[in-house]
């Protein structure tokens, strides 16, 4: 046994927390999320800042602070890592959404959400990477092949759970919100199968039938990722209702959840699915079966936790993306000039603009004609705008891992340019562009009529739902999706009682 | 930009993990541990088996299973990684234990506490160095150095937190439970000191002052390290009650709070001072302050959140003992025969026992003598016993960390022969060695004589005051610190409204 081995027994059992530099990044980034919640709860009345924006600031200022204290060698404390970031600050966020979103309205929506999410993304990729291909000649960048303009068109076409939760208030516009986070959710499944389309690329040998592939591809990555969710969800629900776990302990309640939760998001990534999908799944079946399960000390406490979590790892996500706008090397590995930069950050930002607007006005006058006027109220076009705006939004996500990766240089210019700017021109443009913010839960779900027909002619009803289908669809579905879980599901699964 | 770095950038945007055996890893052990408390809650009524140990035997297996799948190359999924313990599993373990202490068993207990967790200590050490120094080369094996002796004779005398949570029942036997946690806790700063001091020593040059230099960096420890938990404690408390977070939002409340908490571990650590007294002090400072300036949902989710934090990473710890049981590794580096092995265990554990017996017979019966009578009942015999059998339980901890550096040959015969065999002893030991659960919450802690003495003679009433402090100490500083709370810290820190 050598000193040294001794040495290090020593300082590991008397408590000394091993690798010094780690222990000093916890405590300045702990420390600096206490601050910033604090400076988040004192400017809460103040229109123009929000919380992510008071994060980004200080990240700015702490990076200013350790490049001057360092002499200019670095300016972020904690080196952003991928694995750190999908592994631990990721899946909170995309499960608190799923868990405390309005299902009703995300799933009256479903169709058109589906339509932006997959559609829209393949119509936005198209245009981008055209005019990409098209201008980056045209001022001197055009070291690029095919497959990277494709990459590229992917990955600002893909728009962002995360910034859309910050910006958009769900209890001020539910459907707005439902469709901007929802689009952002299926746009994960798509862009997973986008970019593994394009890895596998041989663009010599394009041929029709690649289309028709990716899209079957996307329809596979869906299914099987939401199924697995569910699944994941359904299994908790039914283990806390048939094993009653708070007879012995409110904890291990709250554990189970936590933890089979965070199982769905890593088993998706094990098996190469969508993580943020079935995340996300897992999270609306949790709280519509498993909550309703546990003690009513859990139900406080689970949804309080997620919400925590999420809130935590969120202000994480700004506080270090604000904190890399300094460093130094990013600025030094662009090779391009000021002037090039300027002009490839206009042309990307022309495009995606354009490829938004290419499906986002269409898709919601077709959805508006679709659902026919009975259904629910159209789709404004002062909504519209602000769908088209909101998925400008690269969001923190993009932006950290565009950065270390891909092109550190136009991203830069798009945090301190749009951002800020885009978080307050949404806080006013929500707030002024819905007049009626409950406009769109007038519709009662049950229909009376549907109730008051107690003559039994089997005929006549079966007539009666076919033409209610075909008029009111999702409506439709939805009665029936009710009795279904009332019949069959909530016995075994769970729920609230009085319905 | 090369096609590598493009499938690295579209690898992580769309959201595959990165690194696949941590995925495999973390999923693995997230599965278990659903599996772990599952089976906890159904052998819950299960008198010979409590949680840790099923996890131990879960564990086991799982590490048998990994051991045959990978053909007898490694036994356990995740690498025991000392700064992965001490930085995010251990913090909340010892915090939460702090929320959720009986204060004032605690703090009745202090002085008893105290010489069990320093003079104590001091006794034991001495003791099991002595014993090894003497027995271990009549066994052949003598090729430690003086200091090494030492540092055996501090591994081993130090109790562990974690262990005596999971056996010792705070709400049936309070005092009992106070005076091995205590002594835990206490021990931690000792030990830390102990450590330090052992590895500064220069044995050839041993003189009389490094005991009292040893006693005084204590002191000095001990101090700075409650210090600094209870200024953050109370900072937490202020910020709350001063700028009422939970008006906007309870979850930035828990936010602060768990962040708070992090922190002043992490402070600790940062400042070489005992994170583990530090943050069990936050924590009792905030359950007295802190959790009372925040709403009602805060407290409730608060409550849970800390003690499912610290329920799993219990049950992760034990889960990795037993899965590192099999480790062959361990087996192949321990060079010592298994006669050897037996020999040196044996020997450990005689003096182990006689080291205990040494401090906690004489320490009880003088703290018994001490208080008197009317102070409390005295600790009995059974009590006694339970304390010196509780002290070998080396704990999860210990042995982790024990079995990764220093010598896993002694310490798996210990787990796999003593632990399961204690904690059932122990379980039946205090179900059956108290036979009055509440009797040490008899004495009322406001004495009737001192409200009903309304008549005002000052000089009386300081006479009555002084010759109280002589005959009743700790009740009597109990009384003033009640006054001082009310008075002074209440008033700025918060705290329950009724008293």
């Amino acid at each position: 046994m050598s000193a040294a081995a001794w040495g290090e027994a020593l300082a590991a059992v008397g408590g000394t927390a091993g690798s010094s530099t780690t222990v000093v990044s916890i405590c300045v980034f702990t420390a600096v999320l206490c601050l910033c919640l604090v400076a988040g709860h004192l400017l809460e009345e103040n229109k123009w800042v929000n919380e992510s924006i008071t994060a980004l600031i200080i990240g700015c200022l702490i990076g200013a602070i350790i490049f001057l204290l360092t002499k200019g060698k670095q300016s972020h404390i904690l080196r952003f890592d991928e694995q750190l970031f999908f592994i631990y600050v990721l899946p909170p966020i995309i499960f608190n959404a799923g868990f405390q979103v309005k299902k009703k309205q995300f799933f009256h929506n479903f169709m058109t959400i589906m339509s932006f999410g997959v559609f829209g993304v393949f119509i936005s990729v198209a245009i981008v990477s055209a005019g990409c291909y098209w201008l980056f000649p045209k001022v001197g960048f055009g070291e690029l092949d095919a497959s990277d303009y494709l990459a590229l068109g992917a990955i600002f076409s893909s728009t962002d759970t995360v910034c859309t939760l910050q910006v958009i208030n769900q209890d001020e516009t539910p459907r707005l919100y439902s469709l901007v986070f929802g689009e952002g959710v299926v746009n994960d499944a798509t862009a997973v199968v986008l970019f593994n389309a394009i890895k596998n690329l041989n663009i010599s040998q394009l041929k029709g039938g690649v289309v028709l592939k990716v899209i079957s591809d996307f329809l596979y990555l869906f299914a099987t990722s939401t199924i697995l969710g569910i699944s994941i969800g359904l299994s908790t629900a039914y283990i806390l209702k048939a094993l009653y776990l708070g007879r012995h302990s409110t904890d291990r309640e709250v554990a189970l959840m936590a933890l089979m939760a965070y199982l769905s998001y890593m088993l998706a990534e094990l098996l190469d699915l969508s993580g943020i999908l079935t995340v996300f799944f897992c999270g609306i079946v949790m709280s519509h079966y498993a909550w309703h399960n546990v003690t009513a000390n859990s139900r406080i406490t689970t949804k309080h936790i997620f919400a925590t979590l999420s809130f935590i790892a969120e202000t994480f996500i700004f506080l270090y993306v604000g904190m890399d706008a300094l460093d130094i090397d990013k600025w030094k590995t662009s090779k391009a000039s000021f002037k090039t930069s300027i002009s490839i950050f206009g042309i990307i930002i022309l495009f995606v603009l354009l490829g938004r607007a290419a499906f986002v006005f269409p898709i919601s006058i077709l959805s508006n004609n679709m659902s026919g006027s009975s259904e629910r109220t159209p789709i404004t076009f002062k909504h519209q705008v602000v769908i088209w705006w909101a998925g400008l939004m690269r969001g923190a996500v993009s932006i950290a891992l565009a950065y270390n990766q891909v092109f550190g240089f136009l991203t830069r210019p798009l945090i301190t340019a749009m951002l800020p700017r885009h978080s307050r021109a949404l806080s006013r443009g929500h707030s002024t562009g819905s007049n009626s913010p409950k406009d769109d839960f007038t519709m009662p779900f049950f229909s009376t009529d549907e109730d008051a027909s107690g003559s039994g002619i089997v005929l006549e009803q079966a007539k009666r739902s076919i033409s209610m289908l075909l008029e009111r669809p999702v409506h439709t579905v939805h009665i029936y999706w009710r009795k279904f879980d009332d019949k069959f599901m909530r016995p075994i699964f769970g729920g609230p009682q009085s319905h």
